[in-house]
């Protein structure tokens, strides 16, 4: 039996135009494999406009074509205007994928995509850290009301599978707490000057190879970093954090002698996202920059490449290090969570029909 | 609602022993988390005897009694004698949970204990590596047949959830192959010797510091590593490999100066178990001491440490690191299994019901 699932892509950028590709490539072998395929029914797009196609658009079309500003326009259902609330509104999808840009403070435009799509029956799977770590409890319990899913695995991490990791394998394990090296671009910088580069020469490389944005601001003081444990601190024990209160600071402070000086011991500054449960049952976050000793598993980890360590009460520390970015990465957390959401589905579509 | 499952332990060494310990301590806290508790029914030890209650033993006397050879004989349905096929087939336990010693040729006691408590209609959950590597696709297409579970995270790693990772989190990312240390005595062994120390130095401080048996040779040969090796390269990449198909050397003939001489650049040896698929679509695996480059994320896994690098066409590279030993660690394997079980079984006695 196959199932299939209609999607409409909010945000076309990197992430979704490789979910697009995924779709061409794969549809086959997921349904061998899964027993599901996919069908893009709406997209919205800020630049290239929207797509409203209740009988599937031609995903090789998406991808393959050179699409100008509006360029949506073009294709049969389209339309120049990005209307990403009358795609989730009235394209037929049975999940939302929302990939756009992060707003950190009021999580908009993505908050009000993912209410809209749990408003209109549509279960909603993001790689968006602002709705996530703004109202992932409340989403959820949207969603929940509803018998829809909120999944945003690829909101930390990139496809590396933190969260489903820490729910479903480490289940009963007791996780007390985690330390994390959640942002690339400031570990590569860090590498960099652990090779003899300052802030500045290490972050115009960083810019040079595509890890920094040119405002680096959210990579190098945090602010991206603060976000992620955020999501993990409420996800995994239970806090109810929001951004403004976890302590924030960033690695542009720290000189070449600071990290020279810890390198020739074998230690090595790293820039930590951490939260804890503390004996009163408070967690305790913050981010800033660690110098970690030789032994602790996060300090072998170099480059571009993220990792978290969690902290257990049956099996001590466990890590987990893979990409924290990447189009094709990221979008692999999206399908990551369609897998899930079937799995989960199917077995409730039983239940139902059992009560 | 609570589930109630009855579970003979086979095998009350250390990792057993902590199993009981848990329940004595926990079994409230997975009523709460997860909606069941344990209560044993039945024990089978080669010294301390059996004990067949079908009304359930008091894991507080298990635990805090220090029994004698045949000491299970003064216990009510006690024994001086390890009648463990007796056990499974007679005392009424929804699980058996297999933790005897490995045989790495007949995997004999442990094979027939499994298939005697799937023959009784008993799920089963071990983290015996013999019948795991010897006979994992039979016993779980003959678990299948009847309806049963056999579950065997912690034949690999001991609690680390290197299995449930690959099957659950990284379903869709396309495995083509791992890479792990996977015997936490030869990589202390590797580490001491690094410090300068030469291959029996290392040797009697990792017997002194109880991570090395007596007889050290599956340990530093690799025979242990094999044993990992076939199980996830069976299970992972589909292949149907018996331990004697994989080649296999270990540490012994590595001598201090090529130790030496690696560690000046940054390289490390390892001993290192693998497998990947082939581009004609076989499986080749091996157990080789392998000298790791500074940037590959096995180098710094240290000391006692275990860890599994999977290599995904979706992700590349994604590291696990964590305990390989331990009792409380293996115990903690036994419980997840049982956590799956339980979130499988409720949802497949709805689809039982649907049908």
């Amino acid at each position: 039996m196959t199932t299939t699932y209609t999607i409409s892509l909010l945000g076309f950028g990197g992430v979704n135009r490789a979910l697009a590709e995924l779709i061409t490539q794969r549809n086959d072998e997921w349904q061998r494999d899964f027993g599901f395929r996919l069908v893009i029914v709406g997209v919205s797009d800020l630049a290239l406009g929207s797509i409203i196609a209740p009988g599937g658009i031609d995903a090789r079309v998406l991808t393959q074509t050179d699409f100008g500003r509006g360029g949506f326009a073009a294709l049969s259902g389209g339309s120049a205007d990005p209307r990403s609330l009358d795609v989730v509104r009235d394209a037929p999808a049975d999940i939302v994928v929302e990939a756009t840009y992060t707003d950190a403070i009021t999580g908009e435009p993505a908050l009000s995509h993912c209410r809209a799509a749990l408003a209109a029956g549509r279960h909603v799977v993001t790689t968006n850290k602002g709705p996530v770590a703004l109202a992932a409890r409340a989403l959820t319990a949207e969603a929940a009301r509803e018998g829809l899913r909120f999944d945003y695995e690829g909101s930390v991490m990139s496809g590396t599978p933190v969260l489903r990791l820490a729910r479903q394998a480490l289940a009963g394990s007791g996780i007390t707490g985690f330390k994390g090296i959640l942002n690339g671009t400031s570990n590569f910088i860090l590498g960099r000057m652990e090779a003899g580069l300052d802030f500045a020469a290490a972050l115009s490389e960083a810019q040079a190879a595509g890890y920094a944005e040119a405002d680096p601001t959210a990579d190098v003081e945090g602010h991206d970093v603060r976000l992620k444990v955020v999501i993990l601190a409420n996800e995994l024990l239970g806090a109810d954090l929001a951004p403004s209160q976890v302590d924030c600071s960033g690695i542009t402070a720290l000189t070449p002698a600071d990290i020279a000086t810890v390198v020739s011991n074998g230690q090595r500054w790293k820039l930590i996202g951490s939260a804890s449960r503390q004996t009163d049952g408070r967690v305790e976050a913050r981010v800033s920059a660690e110098c970690l000793p030789v032994t602790h598993p996060l300090t072998g980890v170099s480059g571009a490449v993220n990792a978290v360590t969690f902290t257990t009460q049956m099996l001590g520390d466990v890590t987990i290090t893979g990409p924290g970015a990447g189009r094709i990465e990221t979008a692999y957390a999206l399908l990551s969570d369609i897998i899930a959401l079937h799995r989960d589905r199917t077995a409730q579509m039983h239940q139902e029909a059992a009560e």
